[in-house]
């Protein structure tokens, strides 16, 4: 195989040596930092003497999506199309679903290192990244959620359940990220891939807070599966979709902005539209309850007037219209609204009460969305060499790993 | 007594039953959360539904004197004039520490209160804020460091070790602060203080994480003499000076912009002069990093170029000159430098490495100062009425207490 290839303006070197990339949904550095505290993190505790200690910033939106195809393509959501689970289609008056591949409008570098002779292997937690992570791609994708129906011919592997020796994980728990790194271990020690994506699930991170007995337990166990992929000789790196933050109060009460009432009441009802692009199939443990909205002004409603209404807003950290939020958070401007809404730290967004199921939520509300979630790890069992002096992204991942390695 | 008394133009009604106002140092409204879900915390759990749970924002920058001056006066830093540890006396070219009472430029609450009528206890966890929150104060006033060294002429009190029941505590332990609320507890007891004011210090937050073991078993403690001065009937109210982040990477290293040595390589050594007014004599839990810093520029140097240069570096989430600073944060102008920095919550500002011994730091760097840690609490054990439809501040829990209660 040729020993480099070009994808969205970059140049990237086929593997040498087996190489992992890890994103762990929701990976506030903080539960890093105190798991390794805990000592219950051996392996990442063992990162800054012999790999690369860093950290970059994620895609604001700071949500799954629109970060796990970044960092697939190396490139920002205005490159590769996906800038949340929906968008709104003002032509057709639909909320659009953007979880399929017809969307995506970049290659992937995983799909280009194969094409260019590589092995390649994706496993993802949820099945909604799998289309989206496998467009394209001759080799291995499935999720854990899915694994009981993989097939050779649609996911380059039966059998998984087997295989992986683990029975199929409920799509709510903390077992669908463990079965992600239990088939990636299984990978290694039988296919050993050029190159493997595992993508995990955040329910763990929405419920538990960094140091707490829930989150420690969850990173132990991670940290034994990387400790494996380390012994069996793979080139590891891990960052993050995004990170995560409690967005309560000190009763845990949720600090909710609800914008759409608020617009509804101060503009008409349904005169604006508020769309909320965390929303997805899979919203028990946020209610799609997120730091981040856009919202639809139409022609006739003064949008310098709901721009300062909102902005006005207490918990609201940052309103830009949709020029300045695609330069700024390089987003694609024809799937953003006219407006972009990034609210505080401790404080999400959400359309109406009558629309956010809080039932599920047996814990006070953790989430992700904002500017308070874009700083991620970015850590590397290997010396890294030559690190662009510059702001660093999740998704100059797979950069750093195949052309920065010492 | 008379039943109401004005101060620094806002009116108060002079307590009808014991009040207590604690100021818990550097609590993150996540420490409360995370206690009440650990069970660890029944009486902050109770607020809920007996009481009243608010939120609040601090006095930027997120320090303690600045926030314990402006809960006392009621106040922001520009009519009560602390607004750090420190200032540059530019004619006197000295840094000038303002722990004095002299520095204070507005009466406080609590001596108005006492020269109304009311009986008035203070009992702070260090001594360097006694002078300040004591300052004209005809009542009980002793620090929990140096309670035994209180005399009745000094301090209304003496014999305080053993009317309290403990040893002296050492001033960085969390006994600092479980003197003071025995403390409270004491006097509520036996002199049964009309109003009572109590700070505690945030050894505890800079170490521990918001629901890990040390910082529950402190929030329990909290808890149970709350709820003995709860059962001897005393009006509480519970807000913060600051909350507390933590500030490193994933593996605990702390994210510092030694900004002195920056401006030093770009515009000449000591060309302009990086203040950080956290500095006091108490660092060994912080190292005197926090995430806001004030920089002097003299004649000559560009404002500009030197505004731009800070605002250009990784980790600095906002600079303002002077006059924006001033009226942004409520700031004393003649008491900041000519630009007012703070960093992102994740980072820190320091001036030059050989500056700051963070041999003290035995755990990665939590700390506080910047726009990140200005969310804080605002408890109340007795339901409020009329409470004032905009944003709150620590600084009003006074007129909350005193005024709104139902």
């Amino acid at each position: 195989m040729s020993s480099e290839i070009q994808v969205n303006g970059h140049a990237y070197r086929l593997p040498a040596q087996p190489t992992v990339i890890v994103c762990v949904d929701g990976c506030e550095q903080e539960y890093i930092n105190l798991a390794v505290q805990a000592g219950v993190a051996p392996f990442f505790a063992s990162l800054v003497q012999r790999g690369s200690v860093l950290a970059g910033d994620c895609v604001v939106p700071s949500f799954t999506n629109p970060n796990n195809l970044s960092i697939v393509t190396g490139a920002p959501p205005s490159v590769h199309g996906i800038c949340g689970n929906f968008f709104y289609d003002a032509d057709a008056d639909a909320e659009v679903l953007m979880n399929d591949a017809r969307y995506l409008r970049a290659p992937t570098v995983l799909a280009a290192a194969a094409r260019a002779g590589a092995s390649v292997a994706v496993v993802t937690a949820k099945d909604k990244l799998r289309s989206l992570l496998g467009h394209e791609l001759k080799g291995i994708c499935f999720s854990a959620e899915k694994a009981d129906q993989a097939t050779v011919q649609d996911n380059g592997i039966d059998d998984v359940l087997a295989k992986v020796g683990k029975p199929l994980p409920s799509v709510y728990s903390a077992d669908l990220s463990e079965f992600v790194f239990a088939a990636g271990v299984m990978l290694m020690e039988t296919a050993r891939p050029d190159l493997m994506y595992l993508s995990t699930t955040d329910y763990i991170q929405h419920k538990h807070a960094p140091g707490t007995a829930g989150a420690n337990e969850f990173y132990a166990m991670m940290d034994r599966y990387l400790q494996r992929l380390d012994e069996l000789g793979a080139l590891i790196g891990v960052t993050a979709d995004h990170g995560m933050n409690a967005k309560t109060d000190a009763a845990g009460k949720a600090n909710i902005v609800f914008l759409q009432q608020v617009l509804d009441q101060r503009f008409g009802a349904g005169a604006v539209r508020v769309l909320l692009p965390i929303t997805d199939p899979y919203v028990v443990h946020h209610g799609a309850l997120g730091s981040y909205a856009t919202v639809y002004v139409p022609e006739g409603v003064g949008r310098r007037a709901v721009h300062e209404a909102v902005a006005a807003l207490p918990g609201i950290e940052l309103v830009l219209d949709k020029q300045a939020a695609a330069e700024r958070f390089e987003l694609p401007p024809d799937r953003i609204g006219d407006l972009v809404v990034v609210s505080e730290r401790l404080t999400v967004i959400g359309t109406t009460p009558d629309r956010h199921d809080l039932s599920g939520l047996d814990v006070p509300l953790r989430s992700h969305g904002g500017l308070s979630e874009q700083a991620v790890p970015l850590l590397f069992n290997r010396k890294l060499r030559d690190v662009p002096q510059r702001r660093l992204r999740n998704f100059d991942i797979l950069r750093l790993a195949l052309n920065h390695v010492a």
